[in-house]
């Protein structure tokens, strides 16, 4: 269950005409932080899709929005994955608003699961990324 | 606990690299069938902030992926609020992709609640929001 | 060259902090514009793309922002196909706000080449389209 | 004329169901550099707008895409502002994918007006835009 660290600044288009990130950003947000860890791991999303025949969707998520985040706040990213049965894992990513004081911007939990691109069938999580989640 | 029905097409910009639409779209997709609903009960959302002195971020968000939604495919939207409490309220969303046969794409559940914009105090909501909330 | 036109309210994701429509936003919505002209005249830009093995990438835009646009606000968008050689067509858009006074929020001009999905050639126009772009 | 580097992965979410980045995202790219840009010479965008009752709206925008850009490449994105008049500059960017070897991937120009953003009348460049313009 490693934790990957990833840091990014806010955008203007990450955020909407209330002045802070549109809620739905976070989400994308924690994507590119699991997308960078997977890259960290050797494992490129867009090349592991279309050479497996598998696909990993998003079937759940979950968010507590915290705080709001304006444009140019520096913030960072930490995600978890956790093996949830043979077929999937879940993400649970922090988000911070850095300080000092370092505060807590959002908690979400992402739900993935691995099937096959064409029937859409569950199959067993391939050997990458059980080596990404079981890495200490 | 009125619902509100909102139509639209899947457009290529909601999509990503896999082919289907984003997870987090799913989410903006939901906004946007809010801010119709509001619009069809005379609520301008961007105007009610701006001359109440109030805010209502949304502070959580659960969301249930159930079926991969491509470009050009047509939705409908229902959205039903639920009050849930003096100051909050909770919207059921539910994602169609249009048939025959209709199929559920996703349930999102988002929660709202209703703030100073200064001082970021729980005010109660604004009678024109309960009005909606409460319609029949 | 007929020209079509699309209805849209501008939503909260399509705003920055500033308030107003994000600039990049507008060719999102220029593409919408043109993606319902197509598919008001039988073309599903997904299909049509994994069928044939062409894309039709967009090579060039232009766009002038004469007026900004808020969450909530309608607006209609003008688009017209011009084809610009064999392999090639310009769309001419125009976002409008609608009135009372109808006013001209953007004028935007992309450019689309065919080419061939595998190694990029270019290539004729599909029938499909060159029938859509001169239709009057 | 100082030419600023921002260095940057392609994200999922910059992507559509085409399997590249969609066109408008290489606009949004290149406002994420100005804003880093920006940054880089302590001029945060949000405050400084909210500061100083100017703002500075694109007015208009060509961009040439010259290469189709993948989910997990890198790239990098050489942002360089010239001053177009007192009121207004130009920023010139090239974003490239990082090689070897390295290729251009779309060269933009966005033109930026400073204007009241109250009655929204041309004004001079504040100092600290020129300061950052000027500089060598």
């Amino acid at each position: 269950m490693p934790t990957f660290r990833y840091n990014r600044t806010i955008h203007f288009s990450d955020t909407d005409a209330a002045g802070v990130v549109f809620f739905a950003r976070y989400l994308s947000i924690a994507h590119e932080a699991y997308e960078e860890a997977l890259g960290a791991n050797g494992i490129l999303l867009a090349e592991f899709f279309s050479d497996n025949g598998v696909v990993i969707p998003i079937t759940r998520s979950e968010a507590s929005y915290l705080r709001p985040l304006h444009a140019g706040e520096k913030i960072c990213v930490d995600v978890t994955p956790v093996q949830s049965g043979p077929h999937s894992y879940t993400l649970d990513t922090t988000i911070w608003k850095i300080g000092p004081p370092e505060k807590k911007a959002a908690v979400i939990q992402t739900e993935h699961v691995c099937i096959t691109s064409t029937d859409r069938k569950k199959i067993d999580l391939p050997s990458e990324l059980t080596g990404w989640i079981d890495a200490d």
